[in-house]
């Protein structure tokens, strides 16, 4: 037994978890099959056999762990709480797709103190339901975050995100900074709280940003924790623009002397390995979030080898999607197996190792939580083992133990929970918070959630506008006319006829996407990839993207219309993306040459346009000639002014067409 | 409403569940957000929004299903239920030692009809709480197995396993032929139970076994249930001895003409795809045992892309730990997207049909289960959706549902569950199997392996006797003296100068591993690589494994000493196999080259050898004087004649050592 009463003579006790396979977690992987574990205020004053622990400790207050595993309170890693409110939200797309489209256009819309504190009651809920004691938060509002973990009686890592854009709680990178500092200074020293600094990640920072970090984190005492390589498209950019692997470029700017914790850590190399070691710098390693958005398989075992401490986080539960902590430290004993060829990689106790005193480690609190003993936080959790999917139950070795609790037991197999020496889930009853108000609220904002999404999904401009944040929104008139014409040659014989004159030429193709909705109001979305011909014979891509009213505005004499576009934008996302986001019902594609002449025709600038159409191949060359307008007035003029061009340059009056070329060429 | 009833008065049915988000997992998936499922039988008679199917339907027995989630119920494609009797035996081992050091040798110790039938009220009573109506099982003692899930209402395909060796249940193939037509005629048409044949795996039958199974199974009309590449070894091993791979291998020996299910096809080639797609080889996916056993992770989209069904199984207990479908669903919409860098592939829409539906179509029993749909079986479940893990809930796409099922939802939501129309779980309580009796059985099961076990872990002998199946064991006792002597070179001269008839000269280089354990008692064992140096200069190298006493039976004059060793045999497994499975406590190598003098002295013959011990290197040679002897009084006839010998052959008695050369050069 260790005891911090060393006498004869029993002391009371506050609390003693009796009867259960206590399983320490401490170094020497202790254990005692009919253990107890004794608390008095915050701290474990005994562990060990329970006759001992008896002999030394009385309580008025003793829980019957018979058939129970009494472990150490599982350490969630990596998380962000608040994102509990929108689990299920939208799921199996892209990363992109994902973030831009779904995420962050309902943060910058609903995320506020209100969401935070809500979001984190729901998940604190879970997470002690599940047997979670410490979690390590990265969002926005983490005052209130924390104030709502504080309340629930749940302990946890509370950091509040910084980054180069406007977030939810701040308009730049100093307000959330000046945040950062209020929130360490309320919460530093807290008996549950521990207040940290999160530069969101490398790619969403700069380096000003990451060294005014670490100089406020090194001023407060504070602990880093970031996104690391999730991604290898990420760590490739991050080559590309730097020459250097994001770890190996933190340690030469010298951006790791702060204690870090590193969540995901996907994409590193050896060389990041050692250097994360040299600087004793955690991970938290995700599986579930790492499998669903496709980022891959972090190099847990090559971690391990390297005695770096690791441990293991849900992730959001928007990308999860639960904070269920039993499928994560499975998927943490699983995943090297397979990934190593390796049956013997990571065995139980392992993973459990990285749900506790490891996943302390990797938090730098071991000196306080993870493990059964004596003078550490009393963290624990009491796990039924007596369920029939955990039956029957062998001790042929020293592993059965934990690999009954890994491979065979599931978070709602867990029936008591304590946080710092308070009872906080007594027989599945969460004692802390109300379960039944926090439901009831939730549903609300899920409610105002789902309508704005409903409003959104139904409504292509308004997905268009979701995730234009700095793309500028503006309509265009524009007077037009197309006419069916002979050949670009008989159109340049017809041209230095008639004596018009030309300002400029100049040469493209033009590759069109088009995107058709069910609901045919909504308008045509064109993707648009120009490739300009440059005089030195080079091409300068450009894409555009183009939400295209479906019908003309107005009709005038010789098939001459005024057409709207509302919203023209540089495209900088992929053609992939857009489709993926707006999911159009139709597709269609068009090719096409364009020679344009810049003509001026009674003082007015004209776009005359020779398109030959590549795609669907035609024989015949159009004949586009077109002209923003702004009023109702000039757009009269210039029809008629565009009427008599058409004659000039040869198109018959027959031969003119009203509609678009993707309406004309397919079909 | 898709109804059996098309009047407009109502029938009586025998069973409603209302008020339910009834999933279809029909080919159009359909849905009903406030459905109803109507049940006559062993048939559903009607689906659709509630309204309808109460307006043709009437029942006495009405469940409301409001907040659940009615599902098909779901198909575990592939399993061996009884080995849930084993469940935590061993983990994290490699595959030989888990299954030749533990799981064979408790199998042909301790399989019988009692061990299967009561192995599968266990497995029936987990499948059955976690939402599973239809199983299909691979194991021995079929007939058992069949009789213990039709006694639990359990659906399920029952297949005797046929292989080239013994089987619990069989001597050889022909006893288990026999015996599976017998399990056919006494099955086929049954309500629930579908007799099968399954030969174990290519590599564990003959091509006659084959041929005579596929016969069997055309005149039957029976399916095939078969293991196909799920290790790369496996695989490896087959292209090494037949020059295909096993799909290719089966498609060109016509075995491919029965309806058949493969379990595992981790390793699979385009070619072997194709093939299973031209004979609609159903797949049956096994994630967490093909991470746990560092199979690999099978191409799951690749199958889809073909249009193969693809069931999704648990495979046994032992290897998994548990049967919780939902672990495994969640875990094939999760694995292919990292697998193939793609968040889309396999939505949660289509993890969950694999589930039910496409796991259905997998076994070839699609047109009676797999999906909500008039005139199908009545196999539902009913899943909680209104617990804190799932919540809020999203209606902001279609797919929604299916995501929170898959990603966010948990074998233990499952709340009702009915087959073939008869309830057998309601409210979480099993209503055909008695729990409390299977349990207090199971614990006497797991008594009697612990104990057969504890005493092989804690005895190195039985351990070895465990695994030496065809191993021959016997007792070997030796007189033997050994002395420092000057060199080869010396005793060369002595030799010469003795006059000593040499029989035999023969010349040798010996590695030896030992491995120590913490009961000294327990003796040390020897593995030896002895590398023979043939007349023609080759080496044949000889593997041996010795299980040596520590002490010497008996001390002579001269440090002549009786030594005994209990067992010696080949050893056809490698070092590795024998380390992870004896786990010895300590490991000592030596190497030496030996030159054996086969001498005759006084008409007796004796080994002499002369040791150059090069690792670790020693200046001095040894010389080792040794006889087999069978009688007290033989021996110490030879220890005086060994005794004579040593001092002919220049090794003074101060020389003399009783230690083996691994206590004497260790240390």
């Amino acid at each position: 037994m260790h005891s911090a009463n060393l006498d004869g003579v029993p002391e009371a006790a506050d609390l003693i978890l009796d009867k259960g396979h206590v399983l320490c977690m401490d170094a020497l992987w202790t254990s005692y099959p009919q253990g107890a574990v004794a608390i008095r205020g915050e701290e474990i004053v005994a562990v060990g056999p329970r006759k001992d622990v008896l002999a030394h400790y009385s309580t008025a207050q003793r829980i019957d762990c018979s058939g129970c595993a009494v472990i150490p309170g599982l350490v969630n890693a990596h998380t962000h709480l608040p994102m509990s409110l929108l689990r299920g939200l939208a799921d199996d797309l892209r990363l992109d797709v994902w973030l831009h489209g779904y995420i962050l256009p309902v943060e910058q819309h609903f995320v506020d103190p209100d969401f935070c504190y809500l979001g984190t009651q729901l998940a604190c809920a879970e997470l002690i339901r599940g047997g979670v004691t410490c979690f390590a938060d990265m969002y926005y509002f983490e005052h209130d975050v924390a104030r709502a973990a504080a309340e629930a009686g749940m302990r946890g890592v509370c950091a509040e995100t910084i980054m180069k854009f406007p977030t939810p709680d701040a308009p730049d990178y100093e307000t959330s900074l000046r945040y950062v500092a209020d929130l360490v200074d309320h919460w530093q020293g807290h008996e549950l709280i521990v207040p940290a600094i999160a530069p969101h990640s490398l790619y969403m920072c700069t380096e000003t940003i990451l060294n005014e970090i670490q100089q406020l984190a090194v001023a407060k005492h504070s602990p880093i924790l970031i996104h690391i390589s999730e991604t290898e498209d990420e760590v490739q950019n991050w080559v590309a623009g730097t020459g250097s692997r994001p770890l190996v470029w933190l340690h030469d700017h010298g951006l790791l002397e702060v204690p870090s914790s590193a969540a995901h850590c996907v994409h590193v190399s050896e060389e990041e390995i050692r250097i994360m070691r040299q600087h004793q710098v955690g991970v938290a390693h995700n599986p579930t979030s790492n499998l669903k958005l496709a980022s891959g398989i972090a190099p847990v075992a090559n971690f391990l080898r390297q005695d770096i401490a690791v441990g293991i986080g849900t992730d959001g539960a928007a990308s999860n999607n639960d904070l269920d902590m039993f499928e994560e430290l499975r998927l943490a004993a699983l995943l090297p197996k397979a990934l190593g060829s390796d049956p013997t990689a990571v065995p139980a106790r392992i993973a459990l190792a990285m749900a506790t005193s490891m996943g302390a480690r990797s938090l730098h609190l071991d000196s306080a939580i993870g493990s059964l003993e004596v003078g550490k936080r009393a963290d624990v959790a009491v796990v039924r083992m007596q369920e029939l999917h955990q039956l029957p139950h062998y001790e042929t070795t020293d592993q059965n133990s934990y690999s009954r609790l890994v491979y065979a037991s599931k978070s709602q197999d867990v029936r008591d929970v304590v946080i710092n020496g308070q009872l906080v889930l007594r027989d599945g009853k969460l004692l802390t918070i109300d379960q039944k108000a926090v439901l009831s609220e939730i549903n609300a904002v899920a409610s105002d959630v789902t309508r704005f999404f409903i409003e959104r999904e139904t409504n292509v401009f308004g997905k268009l506008v979701a995730i234009g944040g700095q793309l500028e929104l503006h309509e265009t008139y524009e007077v037009q006319a197309k006419g069916v014409i002979k050949s670009h040659d008989d159109f340049l014989r017809r041209l230095e006829d008639s004596g018009l004159e030309v300002l400029l030429n100049t040469s493209r193709d033009q590759y069109d996407v088009y995107f058709f909705f069910a609901d045919a109001r909504q308008g045509r979305l064109r993707y648009r990839e120009d490739n300009v011909l440059r005089d030195d014979g080079s091409i300068e891509p450009i894409y555009t993207l183009t939400l295209v009213g479906l019908v003309a505005e107005a009709e005038y004499e010789h098939s001459v219309i005024l057409s709207r576009s509302r919203f023209t934008a540089n495209a900088d996302r992929s053609l992939r993306f857009y489709r993926e986001y707006f999911k159009p019902e139709a597709i269609r594609e068009i090719a096409k040459h364009r020679e344009r002449y810049h003509i001026r025709y009674q003082g007015t600038e004209f776009a005359v346009n020779i398109d030959t159409i590549t795609q669907p191949a035609q024989d015949a060359a159009f004949l586009e000639i077109k002209s923003r307008t702004w009023s109702q007035q000039d757009a009269v003029r210039k029809a008629a002014q565009i009427g008599e061009m058409l004659a000039i340059l040869g198109a018959h009056p027959d031969d003119m067409r009203t509609d678009g070329y993707i309406d004309l060429l397919h079909d």
